[in-house]
């Protein structure tokens, strides 16, 4: 349980989740710079009340997440608040994340890493129950919507370091992936899928 | 089960779900013209397998659909082809079906309908098992998203009369929810929703 100032790993291409109590800022650190981070948060006493982008999009007001906005559950009870994002605030609530079928799709055979089953693996290791897989958070993804109604897929506006701090407003599983997305580049433009960082202080 | 010519009524502020078999066509009408139809799609095989709006986003590359593209299910697998399309195409793809909370945060007291519980119920009525609430495509709803990442609610652009019509792309259940929202002007400046109407053929 990563509950003190130590800096945690999220592996490349691979999940992590932790738990935090209310009131505990959690740091979201692109240590590379153009590493989407897809990040989930659940309620720790039911997590079938889970952070929903459909609900925090509606509540907020916007598709992105600023400084002083709430992303809400699907009880539309704040559980995230953005405290501070040293990024040009380029991130995402659209995109399902990545999973075996997209990597199908794309022709993969076999094996390839996803962040749908990054977030199952990382739940089942803190002893969390996954009740669905929500749309992530994809902090530091850049999909720009286009007047037409056409989303891009951009790499990340981030710089090696940059963070977003988060503040818990319930006791909570989050939950990340580094996106092992290595064919389109939303993961910068090399398409090389790197750790990233988070602290919980 | 509606697989005749009939036309059903999705009755003001309530809910109604249908069979349909591959290959038919859905047609929703907007019979008044300022109503918004939460619609969402299983497949009848398995109905965890489901029209999901974060997938299909990424797979049509667009937030709103237009003639031509597949709403795809969380299994990335075309479930409903826009194939006829009436209106000026606003639709939505980014709010979460209204509920209970929705209602209690803006200060209802008691009981209000909502689309989410309508789906509830509507799935009941056919014997469909309903494995959650995804994100519905939010039909004839204008929710434009503004550069600055700003949503904002407007009455539909639709008039009476008009429908979008949806090629069932393998056997499912379609479930609709004439949304109950009286209290933002999403199903026109008057505020009073109204019923709606549907045909499989």
């Amino acid at each position: 349980m990563a509950t003190s100032h130590e800096t945690v790993t999220i592996p490349a291409r691979k999940g992590k989740a932790a738990h935090a109590k209310k009131g505990q800022i959690i740091r979201v650190i692109n240590t590379h710079g153009e590493q989407v981070v897809d990040t989930w948060a659940f309620s720790a006493a039911d997590t079938s009340e889970f952070m929903s982008m459909e609900h925090s999009r509606a509540m907020m007001g916007k598709i992105i997440p600023a400084v002083g906005d709430s992303l809400v559950t699907n009880h539309r009870r704040p559980i995230l608040t953005v405290v501070e994002d040293t990024t040009p605030g380029i991130h995402d609530t659209l995109l399902a994340a990545c999973d075996r079928y997209r990597y199908e799709l794309l022709g993969v055979k076999g094996h390839h890493d996803n962040c749908t089953d990054n977030l199952t693996a990382a739940m089942k290791e803190v002893g969390g129950k996954l009740p669905e897989t929500p749309c992530p958070l994809n902090l530091f993804m850049n999909i720009p919507v286009r007047p037409d109604h056409r989303v891009e897929f951009q790499p990340p506006t981030s710089k090696p370091g940059q963070y977003v701090a988060l503040r818990a407003e319930m006791d909570l599983i989050i939950a990340f992936s580094a996106c092992p997305q290595d064919m389109v580049p939303v993961n910068g433009a090399a398409c090389t899928p790197t750790e990233a960082h988070f602290t919980i202080a």
